[in-house]
């Protein structure tokens, strides 16, 4: 179950002949209410998709009736006449709804610099709308259709025992890195709360799942993180229980992009404690998760804890030598800055990697998801123009 | 012609079984003067090996008498006992030189993380002291035994009609980033100078040279550049000459490393134009050329000038998106931020890119060199301990 799991939604997904080859690239997501509410947290590229130039303004409002989202082309580097197709699809959706355009959201995934076939997408909200569904199979479809070089649809959702219900999908294989990456997420609620409620439960849950996974420190033009509510269920829930429910959907939605991502063999996990804050151990978390040396080493089973070392020493966080501990996969290979223990016992044959870095120097932690940089990573981003 | 070029100076390099395999793996270089000023820079890593350690005291007194270099080994992440090493490699040189231990600097590359074998080391100095020699054949040999996974030895020199001589090697094939690389490069002059001097010439052209090379934005606990000075021309030189001729010298010590990386298919030169200032130009080149997805874009000969204008995008540098224009060997593909021309007429066939990108809004201007990412690339450095 996805985004169609909280009551007051309905989803779809069609073929609109966007994206080459065949297969479903538009999907509309509605709110059928009685309430609106939404928050957004959007790609912070200085260059911004059209989809997310419009999207940030009915953001604006903090109301939302629908989305349309694409596949297939990302709708970026297309200047005024990309901003009218995206203003168009907006306009196209509430026609059929009878909203208004500002009601309604865009989100767009694909190649950057080609102009987005008006009429398709028109003409695919229209099949969009007739046949929208409020089951789990039409959360699906919706999940399906945005999917680009993702192997699997992600979808993720919660019924929580006060009454209400959160469900969402995501996409999203490569170009991942800081503040996102090329993925689109909608999350659906029943629970009654107003937009800056929602907000407040948005930022710090995407800040610490979407924010935390760096496949290639590439970050999108397009990436976009909506949470709608309709307030069907009544209950009006504790936001401690609310935030932690969308927390845990979003980091559930990350391990699942990071699975899925390009051309991975290895789930890696890079833990920092002992940092002087929780800043410094994200930049040494993110820093070790982005070096290439690292990401081959990994990817060949190498324990090859001096690179890890390296990487930490170059990162802009406050790091002391001589008190650097480094764990693969449970086993102390550097201890104080120097070899500690046999190479050989830590284990990298399987697909989670877990490298533990223990600075010894403060409270600070933090964790950033990753994968290795594979073959099929170079094999994927080479052969195909995205 | 390399460090033996200018008079005053004699190199070695021998076999002292410190790497796996066959080949010469430890080099000298002898300053005999009448003078023996010299200046260094460092790694900017915080995890700096215990060779880098030690030549930054010794290059603190502005003088240096020889260097030690030896590959197979970082001799980093080895605690004090890797210190004593560093430091009993430059008494050992000392004694044979008549020197102090304080006039001897230190360099090694290869593994992070294991002992340096002293013993191998110290019976390596002696050999190379044996074989000092004076020629351009001493001079190479040094270059070639300072290899790790170069395919070629780096060497460059320059005579200057004012009677002065310049030359170096260098070596380096990965973990080329900001601030250097896994590289040794030691410059030898016989111009009269003093180590201000010295050092007044050799940062800005490391700046503009080794700095702006970046490969895999992997920054190494090694990297070193030293220039010595044996004053044994008995010219003075302009110093505006001077400071021109080591920026030539670097920048091509450093066109051939980039030439020579790991894996390397395409050569790559990422040129911003346009910028508020050079540190933005510097922050956009940088950012692109160490961007995964242009990499394999590029692997790919695809001219996917939308990569571009994301990482442009996500940089820290201040960019107007309605402003970027894109060139790719020569053609004009993005223009005022959106599509222009003909992807299909950008030739990426051949081993070298010129990606030129201009923001616009200045004056700032910088260059970076980098390579593509190639399954070369993921190959060596996954099947292979470095």
């Amino acid at each position: 179950m996805s985004v169609t799991a909280p009551q007051g939604f309905r989803a779809s997904g069609v073929v609109a002949g966007i994206r080459t080859g065949a297969g479903p690239d538009l999907a509309l997501v509605v709110n059928d209410g009685p309430r609106h509410a939404a928050a957004g947290v959007f790609t912070r590229n200085q260059v911004k998709a059209a989809p997310v130039l419009w999207s940030e303004q009915v953001l604006a409002t903090g109301k939302l009736r629908a989305v349309v989202l694409n596949a297939g082309n990302a709708n970026a580097c297309t200047g005024p006449e990309g901003f009218q197709t995206a203003h168009a699809t907006a306009e196209k959706a509430a026609e059929l709804l009878g909203c208004g355009a500002i009601e309604v959201a865009v989100c767009s995934t694909g190649l950057i610099g080609s102009q987005l076939p008006r009429e398709n997408v028109l003409d695919g909200v229209a099949a969009a709308h007739a046949a929208l569904g409020a089951d789990a199979a039409a959360g699906l479809a919706a999940a399906t259709a945005v999917m680009t070089t993702d192997t699997v649809a992600k979808e993720a959702a919660h019924t929580d025992v006060a009454g209400w219900s959160i469900g969402g999908f995501t996409k999203g294989a490569g170009m991942i890195a800081p503040s996102m990456a090329t993925m689109l997420t909608v999350i659906a609620t029943d629970a009654v709360l107003d937009a800056p409620a929602l907000d407040a439960a948005l930022r710090p849950a995407v800040r610490v799942s979407f924010d935390r996974l760096d496949i290639d420190g590439c970050m999108s033009t397009n990436d976009t993180v909506l949470l709608l509510a309709s307030g069907a269920s009544g209950v009006v829930p504790d936001a401690e229980a609310f935030g932690a429910a969308v927390t845990d959907l979003c980091k559930d939605l990350a391990r699942q992009m990071q699975a899925d991502a390009e051309g991975v063999t290895k789930r890696i996990t890079i833990n920092v404690t002992g940092a002087a804050d929780e800043d410094d151990a994200v930049t040494v978390a993110r820093t070790v998760a982005r070096d290439s040396l690292v990401k081959t080493a990994l990817f060949g089973s190498d324990p090859n804890w001096g690179r890890i070392a390296a990487a930490v020493g170059y990162s802009d966080a406050a790091v002391d030598p001589d008190r650097i501990d480094v764990t693969i996969n449970g086993v102390l290979l550097c201890q104080g800055g120097v070899a500690a223990g046999d190479r050989s016992a830590a284990d990298l044959k399987g697909a989670d990697v877990l490298v533990e870095i223990a600075l010894g120097l403060g409270d600070g932690a933090a964790e950033i998801l990753t994968t290795d940089l594979s073959h099929g990573y170079v094999e994927e981003n080479s052969a195909y123009s995205s």
